[in-house]
């Protein structure tokens, strides 16, 4: 599809670029009949999504393998895109969390304590429109 | 709360403020086991936010007074921010879909046909950091 209307759906290598040329995103989750959207930064580890959470967060209440959505947008010139990450979330632990801590995740929010979160991704689309008006 | 690791939390007033300012956010909503995260434009009208999607949309597929999250986010300087509005979303009919016709919705992306989906916002709450590094 390529019309005004619905824009240029973004082949999957091309969001894949895209998800590890950005640092900050959008993680949907469902809890307890409430869907949840969390803005904070993540690293691409393979095809997983690595991202850190505090202790207390409610994030942490989402059951191992949950469905999660993450999301990254961007405005370049005249064009808007954006794309969608579809996986399950888990909490990493032991080696794993280990092995996370050494990756490059930026940190714009300073945290004494974390939780490494991965989320694995079996889904990515993206879609990017020419802006109007 | 006001430290380095948790932000300032935005008091309800001034996260009206933010969601009047800007005129694109990400709808989070959940659908038979999944959460999506959609990016679109809105405007506010009252305590609602109001959006439009395609009569084909997926987001059409969520119940009546559904409980959704709507985000926006930006950065101004060293500073990171985020608002998310809790709510029921409906779709708007009749008289209502016809007033919502005349609202000021800004529409990046050419439809020829749309949906009004209103949110009744019951919940506002915003953070924002200090951008470290």
């Amino acid at each position: 599809m390529d019309d005004r209307s619905t824009g240029r759906e973004l082949p999957e290598a091309e969001c894949w670029v895209r998800l590890r040329g950005e640092e900050f995103g959008r993680l949907g989750y469902h809890l307890v009949d409430e869907v949840h959207i969390v803005p904070l930064n993540y690293v691409v580890d393979g095809e997983r999504i690595v991202l850190r959470t505090t202790p207390g967060s409610k994030l942490l209440g989402v059951e191992m393998s949950s469905d999660v959505a993450f999301e990254i947008d961007g405005q370049a010139g005249d064009r808007v895109w954006s794309v969608l990450a579809r996986g399950q979330a888990h909490r990493l632990e032991g080696a794993d969390a280990r092995a996370a801590d050494e990756l490059p995740l930026p940190a714009w929010i300073e945290t004494e304590r974390y939780v490494n979160i991965a989320i694995q991704v079996t889904e990515l689309t993206g879609r990017e429109f020419l802006r109007r008006g």
